[in-house]
């Protein structure tokens, strides 16, 4: 018998017949001795129809406000998903973020959880009731309704599965699990039956978006085993868990992309001491995110200061670069919004020498500049011309045995 | 300076576009100097998308999940109105059911306001911000969310004026006030100025469907003045008061019909005590609600009962009075759902006679023929063939002096 959480996106309650499904995967683990603890989503779509009202009205919104209107679709879904239940023989009950409660901070509409009061769910749970919980919502101290931010039921559920000591986290979505590459671009891609956090965290930050961000952050922190699985299929999917766990280390576990990103070169500095503290200080306070970052060597007294945005945040970048100009001294500024990221991630290269030059050299051989390099742990990136994505990862794919 | 609810029904908040046209009504009060509240119904439309969601996943769903799902619209368009009022300028925030809090008994789906703690809001008032309330929803002694029943936004809004001890309850809607009789097919009908609690009973009772009956029973009771207004003009509606603020007592305030009836005969029961307990006992264990009751004289005996149902309750009326035929000694039933009840109210009539044979004379003139008959202090109704009720609405109309 294990203690499980059960979270299904919104593709997976878009309408009551697909309630009724994953109702019905639900009682099939309830049957077979589990405790179960059920997350939901909104309805596919719904948030964007509450977000869209909010937006007719005024675009800068309370963001408290905000949050007691986005709430509803989760509150929705949860109440539906304790009556599809309970029609299928199994006892249940709806539990909203301040009934629970979640607690949060205060950040509206990007709110942190601080801590889940779990002690009555468990007792129900072991009474054999199931709890069906809004996900991506809590409760303020000040008793008003907070959101997480887009995506934030992931996280949700990974917190409940922390606060309840649950032996694993399944989180039924409209994919089959983690794959090697994206299987749009790659027909080869091959899906993973286990991914370390770090990898799955590289991947997810690299625009792999099959679990946010933070509920892997989160259950990287609290131990808590993820599993991502379709809620359309029976087949099972891939274990997010802790290197411990993978006892065969692939050199290579997958190759992300990312077209989110727009290159900036800021053109012979000055090169001294503090030079980039201004320019990234101008544009932290900006809230320009800043992802990969290059400094050339520096020739003649100046050099060259390369660096990638997102693509929203790109005009804001440029803009608050030309007007730092009159305290921070360069020649030009050089831009390229037409560029991807592509990564190669693998826990297993902390231990292999070779995995960036080959990289490089694949990439060489489809005669494909790189214009950027960056290096963590258990990661190697790089920013090529975005007409090269799909080649790109298709060659890098084959070069680390990924091919299924 | 004053002290208001104004209440939104949900074709008056129906999108953003109403919304932000209900708002700025609400700020012409606030910047007349008044403390205003308001009340708001989910968007015309969304209870009824919650509600066959509900039917969808089971016709017999549990009554606290259906709460929790369908309180969720009024949760969106409190929170949107909020927005609405902040963007027109208007301090405001929204307040669900389980923040103010409104206690409620635990009869979900049909709950009642037990008492609101309107100390906060009141602050909030004197301070200058609107509170906007979510109307139809509580909170049950057991933190589960409740709700009053279809219509029940009417009466939060009137318990929530009680609870402040409000001046007037505005109840915006999509009809310009209480008429003397249905617009549509008495084109004579004039709107009220004034009606009392008492009229609006019987009036509100008998099929004119403008304010919910517990919200004016409430009203009545907590002696809180409501005015029926349209959201969709500047003309004002009519209130609803006290016999003491109505100078002028018509001797008839409005003729009202019910197309919702049907009679049942029960021909030839033994003329002995206790036989109309059985038959009205049987049906009231049944859930039938009887209207009108009548009972011939005697006869040989025997006696004839006739009295009315809902349409709704019919078949059940029937079923269980044939199933209770052996304890209870009849001859036959006849039953007649092409019926309906047309009533002439006014407070004045207490006072002056003639009043009922003004009605039974006008309709002999047109050879309607009068099926039953029933009184009370200050409404008279008769049940007709269903084919004569605009024929008969429009005669009395006209005799009681009431065309425009």
């Amino acid at each position: 018998m294990a203690r499980l959480v059960m979270k299904f996106g919104g593709t997976s309650v878009a309408d009551p017949e697909r309630i009724r499904a994953a109702a019905a995967r639900v009682k099939r683990e309830v049957t077979s001795g589990h405790e179960v603890a059920v997350v939901v989503s909104a309805m596919a779509g719904a948030t964007n129809q509450l977000v869209g009202w909010c937006q007719a009205l005024s675009p800068l919104h309370d963001a408290r406000e905000y949050d007691a209107v986005v709430a509803s679709g989760e509150q929705v879904t949860a109440g539906l998903m304790a009556i599809a239940l309970q029609t299928a023989g199994v006892e249940a009950r709806s539990w909203q973020g301040w009934q629970i409660p979640v607690y949060t901070d205060e950040a509206h509409g990007k709110a942190r959880i601080e801590r889940i009061a779990a002690d009555t769910l468990l007792g129900r749970m072991r009474a054999g009731q199931v709890p069906v919980v809004t996900g991506f919502q809590g409760v303020a101290p000040n008793h008003r309704i907070t959101t997480l931010g887009r995506g934030g039921s992931d996280t949700s559920a990974v917190a409940l599965a922390a606060a309840l000591g649950a032996d694993r986290c399944d989180i039924y979505t409209d994919v089959e699990g983690v794959f090697t590459t994206d299987p749009r671009i790659a027909a080869r891609a091959r899906k993973l039956d286990r991914i370390s956090y770090e990898e799955m965290l590289e991947l997810a930050s690299v625009g792999a978006k099959v679990l946010q961000t933070r509920s892997v952050e989160l259950a990287m922190k609290e131990r808590v085993r993820v599993q991502v699985l379709s809620s359309f299929t029976d087949a099972p999917g891939t274990l997010v868990v802790g290197e411990d766990e993978i006892v065969e280390k692939e050199l290579v576990s997958g190759i992300a992309y990312s077209r989110d990103e727009a290159k900036v070169t800021v053109r012979r500095v000055p090169d001294r001491p503090g030079i980039a503290g201004l320019i990234f200080g101008a544009l932290a306070e900006a809230n320009v995110n800043v992802d990969m970052i290059v400094q050339n060597v520096a020739a003649d007294g100046t050099t060259d200061m390369t660096f990638t945005v997102s693509r929203a945040d790109f005009p804001r970048a440029e803009a608050v670069l030309q007007a730092a100009h009159d305290h921070i001294p360069f020649a030009e500024i050089l831009t390229d919004p037409d560029v991807t990221k592509i990564s190669v991630v693998g826990v297993g290269m902390r231990s292999h020498a070779g995995v960036a030059a080959t990289m490089f050299r694949t990439l060489a051989e489809r005669s494909i500049n790189i214009q950027v390099i960056s290096t963590s742990e258990i990661k190697v990136s790089v920013l090529v011309a975005a007409e090269y994505t799909e080649l790109a990862v298709r060659a890098l794919h084959t070069a680390y045995g990924l091919d299924g």
